[in-house]
């Protein structure tokens, strides 16, 4: 906590020479890091793998995607537009001219998780760097190397003293994180219930929370079957589905039930598991005994409940077999908890309407997909769907690192993606010049 | 001549005072029009339809967009925004601050044509007002009410002396409004032939043209036909064709071509036409004998070139009957020029990428209408039409005053649409500032 | 409590049909907010004279502003536009399309304040309609009028079943308004103590807060004193002082000190204070004793510590007479704390910097006003300031209902401006489509 | 000729494989040239020094600002953003949903002047590549090189065939460049006779013209007046006065006139001129001697006329000394027209509204720049100064390549600053989508 005091003393001096940096400078810290994470992308592929037990071909996308995160930071730091507003609407405000530029929010406080260590703590570094605040990072304490070697590549830039503390603490020594008010905002990444808790106790700050979900899927008659099965397998099992936006609910027409579900369950049960470092893998180990033991309980409930295993289901340590069931009674935790593991369940729609209810009938909104070729259904998912995103002829699982990206209701408060996370850790300073009346 | 000579001098010495005009000031000039026109739209209307022979239905309509189009002039003239823009990029420009605004272009010469009297003249003279342009306007010599009108409701505001002047020349005395460079934009609505030999005259003024098209509309088996029907009916015969987005090209699915055919003969056939004062007439007289005659001249071709008749045909004086014809050969002028009449003629297609390459095989590019469900199909129009604007589940024919408005190839240049509009008669006028060294 | 409850399910119930509002829909019910507010606009500002005690001018200044908010909101509610995306700017993302817009946020919270019972009531009430939020507004329990007439009028439009809810709740009745989770946004306007406390017991909530501040004017002295003064005396003593960008501390170079000191005394000292209804009346009485009594104090004990009385420090119940002082100490209630009333004192600087090291030593930050001509002092003041707003020319006591306003430090989290306010009531949904492989 | 029309007829082929490139392909050839500029910046420098008689530091600042150039339309590339937009303005209206995107033009011309072989090419080639546009180049036929070594780089990219031509043909031949209406855009950098006279032959295209000017500086007494004479020495011999920004004017308050006068010819005195490949040389020989010649006669005709020669004046061959005068008749060509050399004349001015109404008694429109310390100074120039760019406390020689940047009048038409050349490379393509009643 002493350190953590520290780094919140040093980040506070930081702020001002931070915010004094040119654009360019800025800019040149971001590219580094850009040269650098490119120079170093298979030891970083490889970190990932070996800590996180990320099967190698994810590690190395991630690493692809922490430099495309890096990459639109370098270049949205020299793009902080501010607004020429006329501000003469009414007489008495004639001769008034009105401006606005972003200044940083000043020092930050940034809380990233253990599924992937290396971009999800980009999204809030990168645009930090780019704005021009300090910030003290708590990493994931299962996976703190991704942030320490951004730390790393950090420290060979000219960054004012203070600008930048990674400190990998445990959870209980790291409240100053969350309560100090030197501070100004609070960008959090990770489960539900710890981010809603931090909200209570972060004092006079912002809050960014980006959460979970139980992300649902719509299969509809016209999609092309076996591309929406890829994605689908894809979406629900990448990362051994530990990821905010994995494929937990598969919402599938009836006309194409028994067909897609049979796709499914195929392709499901030829995906590779077993060791992270070899290139076949697929499928991974979860994060710990504890967190598979978990998610192997609710798929037990579930069954004890009515549900019908299709695939998988065996665990054997930290490794869950792909899994996939249907039948889960609605209140199973399976349905209306964030499963982040490698499970998911079919269910039977009629119409796409009842699609739509099933999916906004949950406490969560972050993304959802469908497959359809349908524009009115597009729109109409557009028009209704409580997520942050919609997503049509893919899984709920894609992100772009560039496009606006967060959740509604308890999936969290606010969006990344650079220039949205940029927003954030600015603020507004407006400038209003009153002519002289001999002027007008 | 010496009227237009004086009326331009007028414009210039208004620009400075129209520029020297607060935001609210020029809103209070809109929003007067907007009272004024929702007071008198009945007189308009049955003006409109007198004086251009448009069935009165029709004219209600164009009113209601004209009080539309003023509208969203005064809520956009208090929207005049610039951009606060970072200059320090590289190290060179350090200490430098950028920022700009929008500023009047100075006095703009309009040119407005017969078929919508008032609103598309008020499409050129709203944005003016809500900028600060004075400007002068010659409408259409057979059509000059509806500006005339517009400018009697200007002249009750306190609008600088010389701010507007609406002059109904004949197009012979009219030069001026082309070639004198006192005048910085010229903005002219009307047909392809007359645009592009303005715009090789005009000087050094910008030039904005709005032209013609042969607008096409396209059937795919997935719609609604019955409401294609009712829409392709209204688009290809709403105000006897004489709009540059009526419908004349229609290229239907080989799987629902007959049908479709069937349901829109049948719908045109039933057609009132006539008396244009009559609440029931659909189909009124067309601007003139000439006119009319021209294009029945063009059918009387496309037929000798093997077309068959569907319906219509007849003509009589400036009344010729609401015509459908198949098998229009490619080079006939029913298909190559605009027909800007109640003449339009089916296309049978095969595959949706063969009517996507006949609605590009077109000198013109104004706006193309599908219906469609298919969103795939909706982004392939999109990416590929070479057209101003894609209109899903609708004809060609639709607009909204907000939106961006105009064609490419030889169907103009720029784009109406008020705020579009407003953005062609400004110039950026940039300031940088050079902070001090010390301030550095 | 029941009664909160209430609103709050009818607001919830109330989200769907709101949010399915057309654009033109809202815009109407807002245009006729306008239209009422200007046919009883001279009641509005009788019901503000008696009920707060407002001088009839500043009450009829009100009302101005409150039409000028609501008409902006009209404008700006047929404007909710959202953004189409390039997604393809790495090899993975090829063929990916984005666009987002904003939706409602859903039901919201809205606490407003005693000392603008109209505007400041508008500028949460115009946006939420703007967007299609429904909410429910606790105001003032001293001053609920104004938002109370403002229901009335809403009363009069279709805005659909429980869309709005004004509840002139006392406090502790009033829990409901923070912690009840089925609310998705907090919007206060009050006290930094109240504010920064509900905060903390939001729940999921997003909280928009608009506190208090201690606001600064510096005086240059290549100013317009007699100027400066004028609106000096406005920033200090409008509205008895009870505004959150009321002039407290007036900063003043050495070189104009005595000469601005005695032209501000003297202005002072003619401001008739009485009977907020009669024409001539500037100073009103403070809202009630106990807040008259509570500034008094401070002033006697800034007096008690060395501070010299340069004018007024009379009070009668309510009424305190306008009040100015010098050397008052640094750590007195009346430097550091929010004075919110009719006091005013005078700090003598040497330096443009030392004024603005001395603006910035506060904990809030709200707007600040610089009487200079120099734009290298405008700049740095730009740059340097920790401030929603720099004024230049004027006080900071000046805004226009257009422009980004709100504070940083302890004065507040979130802009207010009508559409920085809709931006909060709003969530971006996104919407990516997945281009098909033989599409590209 | 023939050899035009190959690489028009090519131009037009490349349409369309340029405009389906994707974001990251177009970003991934200018960030090519970026890294290839970079890498050979010596020899980019010395060619330009040789070729073009550049002073060698001048030439190492334009390829630093070529690499700016193709860097900031490298992040530009992927930032072609447009709009989603609310349609529902009205009833007829209701249920339809607006976006639209830009698109690139087609096939564009450039013209590129002599005095930046690199960097004005690079403001229309890098727009170009980054919007998906191809093109044919004519580069000045005395200084073709730069664009042959961007043509060289490009080559080195997978752009697709056809899709760059650089053709340094004489001015004779070159008609195609100008007329053919393959060509959707003309751009041209050069003189104002012949661009305007291009625009009068343009056809169909859309054109943009950089034309030239006879920039004025205003020097005001509380200016820094050291540091304003080693600007305004730099922004009027800067690369032997050979810049459409360059100082022509120099207008010098009464109060400073002297003073300023005497400081600036001490300058102007000491600038070494001689062999552009020295480091120490400042001003090196104009492009040729009949341009020398030319200019020389029009300081002839000035004195001859009345004016007075303070220093400079000589010529040897196309080596015209650094020439400052005063007392130059209104009537001279050096006052009225383009210098485009090392020559610049004083005015005196008695009031800050003298000096705008000089800079504004021009048939010109480019840049003015303004030496003062006075707000109210800067916005009234900022208001009244019909000129593309005012910048304070510099010469109006400045430029970042991301600020828009153009002139007025005879200065030309549009504005260039990569962001601003892609708008005016693009059409805005827009998409309408009617949903269906039931969906509503």
């Amino acid at each position: 906590a002493a350190m953590i005091d520290r780094a919140i003393a040093a980040a506070v001096a930081a702020a001002a020479p931070m915010a004094a940096m040119a654009s360019y400078e800025r800019q040149a810290v971001l590219a580094h890091c850009v040269t650098r994470f490119t120079e170093r992308q298979d030891e970083l592929a490889h970190a990932l793998c070996i800590e996180a037990g990320k099967p190698i071909r994810d590690a190395r996308g991630e690493v692809g995607r922490l430099i495309d995160t890096f990459r639109i930071a370098a270049e949205e730091s020299v793009r902080m537009c501010g607004e020429v507003q006329p501000l003469d609407i009414s007489a008495r405000a004639r001769g008034y001219q009105g401006m606005w530029k972003c200044v940083p929010i000043g020092p930050c406080s940034f809380i990233s998780p253990f599924n992937f260590p290396l971009n999800l703590a980009a999204h809030k570094i990168a645009p930090a760097i780019a704005v021009g605040c300090p910030f003290v990072m708590k990493p994931a304490s299962r996976t703190p190397l991704g942030a320490i070697i951004i730390g790393e590549v950090l420290a060979e830039t000219n960054l004012p003293d203070g600008a930048f503390s990674i400190l990998p603490a445990s959870r209980d020594g790291a409240d100053l994180f969350t309560t100090d008010d030197r501070l100004k905002l609070l960008s959090f990444t990770g489960s539900p219930d710890v981010g809603w808790d931090l909200k209570a106790r972060a004092g006079k700050k912002k809050v960014v929370l980006e959460l979970g979900g139980n992300a649902a899927v719509i299969i509809m008659p016209d999609a092309d079957l076996d591309d929406a099965a890829d994605r689908t397998v894809f979406g629900a099992f990448y990362q051994s589905g530990q990821s905010c936006i994995g494929v937990q609910r598969i919402l599938v027409h009836d006309a194409v039930y028994d067909a897609f579900k049979a796709k499914l369950v195929e392709r499901t049960a030829k995906l590779i598991a077993g060791d992270p470092r070899e290139e076949a893998t697929f499928v991974g180990p979860m994060i710990d005994v504890k967190e598979a033991a978990r998610l192997d309980g609710w798929i037990q409930e579930a069954v004890a409940g009515g549900a019908t295993l299709l695939c998988g289901g065996q665990r054997e340590g930290a490794m869950l077999a792909a899994t996939l069931l249907e039948n889960v009674p609605r209140a199973a935790k399976l349905n209306t908890e964030e499963a982040f593991g490698p499970v998911a369940f079919f269910t039977r729609v009629s119409t796409f309407e009842e699609a739509l209810g099933i999916v906004n009938d949950s406490k969560f909104g972050l993304q959802a997909g469908i497959f359809t070729r349908d524009l009115f259904q597009m729109l109409k998912a557009w028009d209704h769907l409580d997520v942050g995103g919609v997503v049509i002829n893919d899984v709920p699982s894609y992100r772009v690192d560039n496009m606006p990206y967060g959740g509604v209701k308890d999936s969290g408060l606010g969006r990344e993606g650079v220039r949205f996370a940029m927003e954030d850790m600015t603020e507004i300073r407006n400038l209003v010049i009153r002519r002289r009346p001999q002027d007008l």
